[in-house]
């Protein structure tokens, strides 16, 4: 069973926008059972849409068609449609009321270029649009079952879990079961080692999904018995933990923050930072979620010396001595964090993000973090040389990490 | 003269990775002339490689590949266009001795398997790679001047500026200059309508690149005298400027933070901020750049009521009698910045960032913002219902454009 996917747009194939859907729609279509081969994008020309249309559907058995959906004369995905197969364009009435209805719950009075969002071809499915104007279609082009959907990540998403979901899993014979694990710390190379053997030993298929700085393993099983597949993707989850250590912080949605979070709220411990090259990427991290306000008090963004003086209070002393970047300074951050912010756990941020500010000594990529408690001051050393962003989350991830080690009583006192 | 776009690589069709690539290249593509009318993307299985290397090369004057050009046995794109070329593959000694040295250089030894990233199509004209070990190559295919390049964004971005450019530009017989102008504030569609008739008054061709909150507006002129291309060009962003006003915050590469980071350091006065709902967002967009030392001094992320008192200097009173979503909140927490962190501007932002938290006085998307210098203190209100991150970045970016206005004198102190 293979599928294809086909954004339409000129301002994709433009580079206006970046296509994020066809990413996500694989990763589903992946994870459903389908073997997704081309992920195509066409711009808004009709003839290049249906040349598209013709050869996709003759090739796979699913086709996911996003985009030219909308009222302007620029979406034109429907009528190419229905010219590949033959059949002419019919309004819906009762759709043509729900996009009517739907305007004016916002105030707007229906423009007459609207109204073409209530055409389809004769004898297509229409699939209703929870999140927008624009309903989708489903109709069977050559081999295929294609389904046409908006571009708007938000109602594509919707409308693919309502409508599409429900018409495509009797086409995949068995029942499956996926579990995802998190990981931090370990480049998926070596990741995708240490796993080796367990897709054979446990009847499961391993995924993986990059999102700087970390991996996502899915391990999906497939059984006509839903419980065995649960089972079967359970002991491999099982067996991955087992082989990955610490490197897995958790399973299916929750972020490294929210681990740490949870940790800090069964200990009853509230949580401050102190930043300075990640300029307040910790914090928001942290804070990227809400339910933060549980354990988080806040944070110092430490960018001058004197800010880390008289705030964090760091010694004056330590930082002639040792320079702002160094194990030392760290520390007095984490501690000036815990007190200035009465909380349980401090943790901090000190390095060289670069581009520019590197020296021979303390080179771009040096970065030193530090956590504190009540009872002892853990710091930890970073060496990555790469691009600003990438050092900044790397430290942020970094330090978060060491706050779990430290809540989870795995962290060693002195630098390893 | 239409362009091609093929990546190729499972781990995109699987959806483990959001392909970036094709944007950038769609862009600078279109930048170069190039109508670009497909982007293509394809798993490792060789027939669907040659099939769509066939298809795209009869179909288009340039195509632009890129990955499967890695050590792995999955890497088998330059295999592919052999075998539509009907070529053999070459060994090039001296890419091999460059992937030896470069391997050398990183403590490493060349694998048997790194040989083959050294074999060519016979004929083709070989890429050097200046940011990695696997080189390009450029052949014709049928109609298509055809280059390969491997998927490693920084890699490919530097092979494309340094080897494909050249190559391409004297396909296009005019001479180009485009201005891109950077804008925040203004919906897409808005500023659409409010540049109508640019096009044709002033011979240029006008694209947008969203990356949200903000738009980039392209003014794009061809001639076959650059000087008149850049005159034409120059004459739209003057009245592209006249007609959005201060909507376009700047020119090129330069950001929001930027700009706000130049008036500073021109007017000698040092910036601090306080944030709650943005969690540390504000200060990470301050500190995205180096450079921010120039002005920044650094921020508090008074998350909770407590630290709002006590480091922040915010009165209970005010916190008990208008809440800590309030704009007398914001003024007082912008001033208490300023004052703790010895600076002469303070930025503050206070909300409700949900998805939780929300009450029907103060709903999800109600945030309140204000800046405070020695003379005046300024305060904004927004209602933003959307998604968390959304609300967040709104947020962020309103409050830089509140300190860009006050700094050029532009802002009034009562909320408008």
């Amino acid at each position: 069973m293979t599928a294809a996917i086909l954004c339409i747009g000129t301002e994709l194939t433009r580079g206006e926008l970046v296509d994020t859907n066809s990413a996500w729609l694989a990763d589903a279509l992946t994870t459903l059972g389908f073997e997704v081969a081309v992920l195509d994008c066409t711009d808004d020309e009709p003839e290049r849409i249906r040349q598209a249309l013709r050869r996709l559907c003759a090739a796979h058995e699913t086709l996911i068609c996003t985009g030219g959906l909308g009222p302007t004369t620029d979406d034109l995905t429907t009528e190419c449609a229905a010219a590949v197969l033959g059949v002419p364009l019919e309004r819906d009435p009762a759709s043509l009321e729900a996009i009517r209805a739907r305007m004016e719950r916002f105030g707007r009075k229906m423009a007459p270029s609207n109204a073409k969002q209530a055409d389809f071809p004769a004898g297509a499915r229409i699939l209703p649009n929870r999140e927008g104007t624009a309903p989708g279609f489903a109709v069977r082009i050559d081999r295929a079952l294609a389904f046409f959907m908006p571009g708007v990540p938000r109602e594509m998403k919707s409308m693919f879990e309502a409508e599409v979901v429900p018409a495509l899993r009797p086409l995949v014979a068995a029942e499956l079961h996926q579990v995802r694990l998190k990981t931090f710390g370990m480049p998926e190379s070596a990741v995708n080692d240490r796993l080796a053997g367990i897709e054979a030993e446990h009847g499961v298929v391993i995924g993986y999904r990059a999102h700087f700085p970390e991996i996502e393993v899915k391990l999906l099983a497939r059984d006509r018995d839903l419980a065995k597949a649960e089972a079967r993707a359970r002991a491999a989850a099982a067996e991955v933990r087992a082989r990955l250590g610490d490197v897995v912080y958790g399973e299916g949605d929750v972020t490294l923050p929210e681990v740490v979070g949870q940790l800090l709220v069964e200990q009853k411990l509230g949580l401050s930072v102190a930043e300075s090259c990640t300029g307040g990427l910790l914090s928001e991290l942290i804070t990227a979620r809400s339910g933060a306000s549980a354990f988080f008090a806040g944070g110092i963004v430490s960018y001058s010396n004197d800010v880390k003086e008289r705030l964090l209070g760091v010694d004056r002393e330590l930082l002639v001595r040792h320079g702002a970047v160094s194990s030392e300074v760290a520390r007095a951050m984490a501690e000036g964090a815990r007190k200035a912010l009465r909380t349980g756990v401090g943790a901090a941020i000190t390095g060289v993000a670069g581009p520019t500010g590197g020296t021979t000594e303390k080179p771009v990529g040096l970065v030193h973090y530090a956590v504190a408690t009540e009872h002892a001051c853990f710091d930890r050393k970073l060496n990555f040389p790469a691009a600003r962003q990438q050092i900044q989350m790397v430290s942020a991830f970094r330090a978060l990490a060491l706050i779990r080690d430290v809540l989870l009583g795995k962290a060693a006192p002195e630098s390893p």
